[in-house]
């Protein structure tokens, strides 16, 4: 009880499944919720377009805003062709349920273990660059990374254990704060540009661009492309949005499309202009703060919330993640767990694996954002590419109404995401884009085997062409229990055990003669009714003794089925129960795997000690 | 089965008790393996009186000698004194023993108490030495002291735990090694002494000795003390000699403490000429043998056999720590499990608690052996004072042949040893040795508490005083199952059930109404005859709902005994039980506590997955 009550603490009281329905959300709570992870790109997106760049040569930084444009075209595309994917499938419309019901089964499995692979790495890229900004503001978080972006997760785990409603109140603050502090910098940094007191160190479009590889600029673009991760945040979550759902969820879309674009855009461009470039130890909004606001109280709106923002974008992941693992593990590909809601009516299970495994990417990686980017990318795209494409297979199954022009989006979208996944395999696959391209049919072995697995136990199990007998037949049963002396405990397991069957034998293994001849009196005094044999134990062992015995009783009797009675006892205070023999334990890992054998603990409870 | 294999290839196979007598092991071996603590004190006792004579003043040193005297008049004194102890207590006197027969309980236990810091401190110090003599030779081990001392503690743990016998066979032959290569560095050392083809750089005799502080010469010789921890092994030990054990173990101390005593003169003697100085990366004894043997590979020979008998020496503590557990164990002092022998005639639990004690140490002070030993000698001369001062007692009180004698030398002993501790406790006690005189108390409040929880168990186990009944009345039994469907393994658990008992309930908790739509015909059908009542869980939760129902029954029944059977299967590959809901494991975890309840699992085999 005192774990429940813990448990209530921290993650509030339990939810009936009655009010499931009363935990949809507003539009504008549902953009806080989940367009976090897509707008927080910005935090990083231009940062990624200038590294290649700037390593390259200072003056290529000058094609970063063309490879800006090019990426917004690409949001532009995407959030068209999400648009559809709404209207399609109002209850939900996650690349694994596109792709599956479209594609067919090994496509959504593809693109269910892309989206897991996305969701985890949203977390830890999230944290990492909160804290990143974080630390660009108070220099001395940066040497200890590590440790606050494990602390963060454990806090956005706790937060989601909660409930998505109170979730949502959490995040809505963030969202709004960042999209405020933003706009706030554009405007100042305009205004200074026009009035002509800050002095622009480069022009905003060149006359002629420096020659690079353009394999570099294939590069740039591949890094950048991570600004339009999320995008299909919201079309996965169409659930939980308040009626009409698929309405909302598309206006929503189309906002966050909108502002991402637009600060994307923005971000850039005023880095370009200031001439930002990006640096160890400060992330380019950050060092673009500066350059706007100098070193007024202003200056710390734009990193503490981005890193808001950031940091809470993972919740995206904690919205979606668990829900993916409850449609997968309905589909019996991933372990059952899964498919519990816990008391919250959130995905208990699905919360805990995600937390752990950012909390792993985050180790593993140090914490650093730069060097996790290039496996987020690859499964982004290949989730993108598959659901586009599941969704021409769509409307050209369905042909319904615009079904045309529909496809028409999708298909540009399939287009476009497949190109940029091969630039992005192709140009990011030494920096880690192998890793997702090694881990990502792994699982989907995984998952097949787990389904098999789960097929063959059902098969097994099942009484479909059984016959039923007339009635169920008891076993023929005995009962063994085994004894170290004879006292009240030893007593009451002893009356249990008559309760159960008419054949009980008890047994006594002996290590020293001279007990036995102690207990024995005893016991006719007693218990002279049940039959006690002494068992010599030459090897002080206790397990393999009382095993052949239940082999002889097995044996004599006949029986189908053999109970073994442990009597143990309960002390009132539960650390003094390391102070007794723990053979009751060892005797049941030995047998727990055994057939035939029914091992049961009968627990005196002491009353004073 | 296959963790038996695994458990018979590192600890070897079972020992029948019969045999036990036949580990008894001859003199020389007994040596090997009682003496090594003691004789592996000469790796550091010279140099722990070196380093505060060192510090004050280089000239100091030249005190060294007569300091070193003086620890050796205590060997002597403590080596005629434990000669009565053997001859006493035949069955191994440890100072448990023998200040709790002769001194009384609280005398013993302090005395207990201090004997199992030892031991563990002796791993502790022996370990991390060992480690430092072998970084003198080989300096690229310095950097991983500690994670080499860990392994070293988790080898020591196997070899232990595979038995006496075998342990003594590996022992001989490092401590043998160590004796030849000092006897070889001491007779070299001489030589070039005698021939002058090294010129030593002090006399060996000063006519006039430089006047330090006396807080600083007592302090020197507090830290030398630590040379004579170990003495003790062998009377302890007298039960592991060949017969007469008693005559045996006196001639292997008389031995064993004239080689001590005169390796620690000799070290300390051809330091003092040779001008060794303590100093960080080299030990007192590896820069003795360099000076002596140059680099020639005769000076290897040093730091390893030192190296290896300061390893083995912590077997001193891994033969009499699980020893000294059982003893206490016995007296239930310490927990049971302490008692009980392994299969391999040795204490199991003793090491395994030894082992990580000793590891927690090591990892605590980084594996230096000068902070270690402060916190060393304090128990070790508790232990020392009360061991004699309960002998004199003994004398007085049994009146033997030659008791006065004996009890003169004991007198001696005690008096010495005790204003050793006083001395120890004072000049050390900012260095560590205060911790020790605060873990002792606590340990003895530990002993007595544990001590009071078994007798009160006793005591209300007890059936003394008691009235057998006529005979052993079954109790009134009734047997619930929770069932989360139909099919072959609640098949089987229906039938176990109705073996049980006439008083059969099923119970199934609803989630989802149309889940039981669907179950009821299957029951009818395949299990008519037992009731079964349905359970709406409006939050979808397991637990709380069955309990409540198990109270309901409880009270139609008035029964004194509820038996609660849960369905579970057994997949073929253990690994795959992780894909099967733990509901049973919650159910269990939550009515373990509950009196009046049982809880059984009826596991059915799966033949195919």
């Amino acid at each position: 009880m005192r774990f429940l009550r813990l448990k209530y603490f921290f993650i509030g009281k339990p939810i009936a499944t009655d009010r499931a329905a009363h935990e949809l959300i507003p539009k504008w709570k549902a953009l806080a919720v989940l367009s976090s992870d897509a707008l927080s790109s910005v935090a990083y997106g231009t940062e990624e377009v200038l590294i290649p760049l700037a390593a390259f040569a200072a003056t290529a930084v000058a094609w970063s805003m063309p490879i800006a444009l090019a990426i917004a075209a690409l949001l532009t595309i995407l959030a068209l062709s999400y648009r559809q994917t709404i209207h399609a499938y109002p209850h939900g419309g996650g690349a694994y349920t596109v792709a599956k019901e479209n594609l067919g089964l090994n496509a959504g499995l593809v693109a269910g273990a892309a989206l897991l692979i996305d969701y985890v790495l949203t977390v830890a890229v999230s944290v990492a660059a909160g804290i990143e900004n974080i630390a660009s503001a108070f220099p001395f978080i940066a040497h200890h990374k590590v440790a606050f972006g494990c602390i963060v997760v454990l806090l956005l785990m706790v937060t989601n254990l909660r409930g998505v409603r109170e979730s949502s109140n959490v995040f809505a603050f963030p969202t709004y704060f960042f999209i405020l502090s933003f706009i706030i910098m554009f405007v100042v940094g305009a205004w200074q540009m026009v009035t002509g007191s800050a002095s622009p160190v480069a022009p905003i479009l060149h006359e002629a661009y420096p020659a690079i590889p353009l394999f570099l600029l294939l590069r740039s673009f591949a890094s950048g492309c991570v600004a339009v991760t999320g995008t299909e945040a919201i079309s996965n979550g169409v659930p939980i949005f308040k009626i009409p759902s698929a309405q909302n969820a598309r206006t929503t879309l189309t906002w966050m499309a909108f502002i991402l674009g637009s600060f994307f855009l923005g971000v850039t461009l005023l880095s370009h202009v200031y001439g930002i470039y990006p640096q160890e130890g400060e992330t380019v909004v950050a060092a673009l703060s500066r350059a706007i606001f100098g070193s007024s109280v202003f200056y710390y709106f734009i990193p503490v919330s981005t890193a808001l923002i950031l940091l809470l974008a993972a919740n995206t992941s904690y919205a979606d993640f668990p829900r993916l693992c409850s449609l997968i593990g309905d589909d019996r590909y991933l372990p059952r767990q899964f498919k519990n809601r816990g008391d919250r009516l959130v995905f208990s299970n699905g919360i805990f694996g995600l937390s752990a495994a950012a909390v792993f990417l985050i180790i593993l990686f140090k914490g650093r954002t730069h060097h996790l980017i290039p496996l987020y990318a690859v499964g982004v795209f290949i989730s993108f590419t598959l659901s586009q494409l599941g969704m021409v297979r769509y409307h050209f199954k369905h042909r319904r109404k615009k079904w045309l022009i529909s496809s028409l989006f999708n298909g540009l979208g399939a287009l476009t995401t497949f190109v940029v996944l091969l630039v992005v395999a192709v140009t990011k696959f030494i920096f880690g884009a192998w890793i997702v391209l090694l881990v990502l049919p792994c699982m989907v072995v995984v998952f097949r085997r787990i389904h098999h697995h789960y097929l063959a136990v059902g098969a097994e199990l099942s009484l479909i062409g059984k016959n039923p007998p007339p009635r169920l037949e008891p076993f023929n049963h005995a009962v063994v229990i085994p004894i170290s002396g004879i006292h009240c405990g030893v007593l009451e397991a002893l009356r249990y055990a008559l309760s159960l069957s008419h054949n009980v034998r008890a047994c006594y293994i002996e290590f020293d003669p001279e007990a036995t001849k102690r207990l024995l009196p005893q016991w006719e005094q007693w218990a002279a009714q049940i039959p006690l044999e002494i068992i010599r134990s030459p090897f002080r062992s206790i397990v393999r003794p009382l095993l052949r015995y239940i082999n002889q009783v097995d044996h004599e009797t006949q029986c189908d089925m053999i109970t073994l009675i442990i009597p143990e006892f309960i002390t009132k205070k539960w650390y003094h129960q390391f102070l007794h023999n723990q053979t009751a334990f060892f005797i049941r890992a030995a047998l727990i795997f055994k057939p035939k054998i029914v091992v049961t603990s009968v627990r005196y409870h002491l009353q004073n000690t």
